[in-house]
């Protein structure tokens, strides 16, 4: 998943850089056109399509820490090798893992009824026979915060924010995730017994999305739940009838002591190997699906990416595909999370040499658009990267690309300069994080175009020496 | 839920009907503009939307003979006194109720797996702790039906005969509930220990449908189960891998003696009383949903058709709404259906009174055809019926209606002329018998459209004389 995504402005004056052939030729015009081949077989290839089918069968859920993500890195690293990867090998770091156990919602009162739910991640159990109490609801968790402390002893905190309104760059997952992060510790401020909310998701089926929740003095201070959209709108239409219902929650979550790893595997430069450029995706998922869309299509199209530049022989520079362990659990008072790992386990000099970074990790549909680092906006590898990628519906964006995501975010903080291919993600948040992520969601159509993408442009930043850091822009972005 | 439906033949001459003013007048004419008037008045009414959101709400899932059932008769007794219809009372009749319990399915070896199942209706429990055996795929019923008896000894037989293909009459239902009544017999017979079926349903949602399944000598031999779709395609691309799946089921589904009953309510003729038009659906559901589409909204439809006939003035018959009762559960061993009992009530000349009825169970989506009974076709009150439907969107069905239905079929068998008002099940499957079957599923501009539809039609029978057993075709239907 993607922690911050903000509305992108497009620059629709993309267009233009395909009228500036002059510029163009200013990148190597023989990167251009392997870059435009290389494009153009990606939409032929079923590399994608075969690891993430792969992975989601033979695996299933991967959560963080557990067996399945273990296993499925030991097998994800032979693959990776049979596919002729160079220096593949796991990175193993420790890890506090959640297990969701069993869990159930019931309103009581004359008419029993079952909801569904599932616990957020790292969320603590409730007492064997679960807590009981009187709902109170909130459509805003400033709503929340506004009671006095401790004038909600006994009750459970239900917040009913809507339904989260689906955007192409998925804009609305941010503010709805505040709930969820700072929720069961604001209810617990009041005195609550638990902590409920309606999923953050844009869909309206029986499957309620998980996701983590914040850790206050080394754990979640409450019991915090997700329903499903129509249950938290059973639940409301309830009060909104006037009655004041009573729910029981119960789980047997858990915390462990465990590891979890990541898988990096290499396309050795041919000719400047210590440049890398790192390739990111996670290989964990939520416990509830099979993580089809979050997260192996992004090892998927990053794999097959560097798999096609392969094929065509090996770049100037090294390019490196990792699967990250842990992506969907990190916390405070964890040991930190695979792009963590992965940062510390760089020497200065390495650090250095990491000359360029992406994340692939908002589901297999098309790219639409080019975030690059602020220096590189206006530049001719920009002018050639619009070239490539243009006929295959992807426009440059405005803003310059800052974060990355969850996964190299960690490189990213500490210098790496980073790319964004923004993919349309209309439906992700009916899927994200629910059981519904399963292989079945993936278009192949679009995993290819989007793989396409992910091979023009990494191709060009791998045959080049475009030194991302060292470019300034031309003038303020921001007058 | 629609039990047996068949591809209809729509009668594109219907229009012509529309051409023949001097037919349209042999029915009274100041009854046709009635059924205009109460058509479109019936677009803009909102008694669909109140009843299926308060029954839904209220009580949620109403299994057959659960107190959830008997709690939402109750109220719905009391709702349609207050809407102010006559005679409404409440006929119990014994039923065998069945509760779900506890149940799961798990892929064991080594990377454990849990997929999404659901017990069939009235499945007997498995053993304490499960039963475990290797998956046997078969990809039709008739590939069941080959093997030699007994030559299943220890397996579990899976049938994996593909998703339903959505058509908007519903026809691709029929041919996939064999395998779901006559599995878990056939399994026995091959000596297996458990039968698993991909549930029959056009959705790719982790949600898998129930539905009830045959008894054989007082039970259903085997537990049975359905898989939703991404866990029936999980397990089909496992065995498709080479792998031979070993499976865990567990059940602690429970028969049970109870009550269920019928809900009754008249609005009474002005002129012959004693001639009933019953317009049926059932307040029952499955336990997975909240039953808004199966079959809330019948009751919603029925219901408002007969309060907006109640608000114009009364016809001259008798306009009867039946919520029938333990629609869902009918089994050779049960005590009967709802429409059993009602059948049962009747004396042979209140049967001989009953002069018309239909039935409202597929859903709340729009009304494109009318099936009349064979003698009717043609008629004065076909041509009139025409006349008022075709503004709405509702054409003739070249094939005479027989059935009707679950609950009314007990009566349709003994002699009642049956009319059907077909709605489109485009989308009916994928949320029919799973936990997806909610409130919010229902479009309420075609649920207007499908009360004014019934509206229309059930006064144009209700305030003439037509008498439909006296019909005979004028030439036959079939050369």
């Amino acid at each position: 998943m993607v922690r911050s995504l903000r509305l992108a402005s497009i620059l629709l004056a993309g267009a233009c850089a395909l009228a500036l052939p002059a510029a163009v030729q200013a990148q190597d015009a023989a990167t251009v056109r392997a870059a435009e081949t290389l494009r153009d077989s990606a939409l032929k290839s079923n590399v994608a399509l075969d690891f993430v089918t792969q992975v989601t069968t033979r695996f299933g859920a991967r959560p963080a820490g557990s067996p399945a993500e273990q296993a499925a890195a030991a097998w994800s690293a032979e693959y990776l090798k049979s596919l002729g990867f160079q220096n593949v090998h796991i990175q193993e770091f420790p890890l506090v893992g959640w297990e969701r156990g069993e869990e159930s919602a019931t309103l009581l009162g004359a008419h029993p009824q079952n909801l569904v739910v599932a616990a957020l991640g790292h969320s603590i159990p409730t007492p064997a026979g679960g807590v009981e109490g009187e709902v109170v609801r909130f459509h805003t968790f400033e709503e929340l915060q506004a009671v006095p402390d401790g004038s909600l002893a006994g009750k459970i905190v239900y917040i009913d924010a809507g339904q989260l309104i689906p955007m192409q760059d998925g804009s609305g997952y941010g503010p709805l995730t505040r709930i969820r992060g700072a929720g069961p510790a604001e209810a617990a401020k009041k005195g609550a017994l638990a902590f409920v909310m309606r999923s953050v998701g844009s869909d309206m089926h029986r499957m309620p999305h998980t996701g983590t929740t914040r850790y206050i003095d080394g754990k979640v201070p409450l019991p915090g739940f997700a329903l499903s959209g129509p249950d938290a709108s059973q639940l409301s239409r309830l009060i909104d009838m006037g009655q004041t219902p009573r729910l029981r929650l119960t789980s047997t979550a858990r915390v462990y002591e465990t590891v979890s790893q990541n898988v990096i595997a290499d396309v050795p430069g041919r000719t400047r190997p210590q440049e890398v450029i790192v390739l990111g995706s996670h290989l964990d998922s939520w416990d509830l699906g099979t993580g089809a869309i979050d997260d192996a299509a992004g090892g998927a199209i990053t794999i097959a990416a560097a798999k096609a530049i392969m094929e065509h022989g090996a770049p100037a520079r090294t390019v490196r595909v990792i699967l990250f362990g842990s992506e969907e659990v990190a916390q405070p008072t964890n040991t930190g999370n695979g792009g963590g790992a992965y940062l510390r386990s760089l020497s200065p000099e390495q650090l250095r040499n990491h000359v360029f970074t992406g994340e692939s990790d908002f589901g297999a549909d098309r790219v639409y658009a080019l975030g690059l680092p602020v220096g590189a906006q206006g530049s001719d590898f920009a002018k050639a990267a619009s070239r490539v990628l243009y006929p295959i519906g992807v426009l440059p964006l405005a803003d310059p690309e800052t974060s990355g995501g969850a996964d190299i975010g960690p490189i990213v903080q500490a210098g790496v300069p980073v790319f964004r291919l923004n993919q349309d993600g209309t439906r992700y948040f009916d899927l994200h994080h629910t059981a519904d992520d399963t292989l079945d969601k993936i278009d192949p159509a679009q995993m290819s175009q989007n793989v396409a993408a992910w091979t023009a442009l990494v191709w060009l930043a791998a045959d080049s020496d475009v030194d991302f850091r060292a470019m300034r822009p031309a003038q303020p972005t921001r007058p």
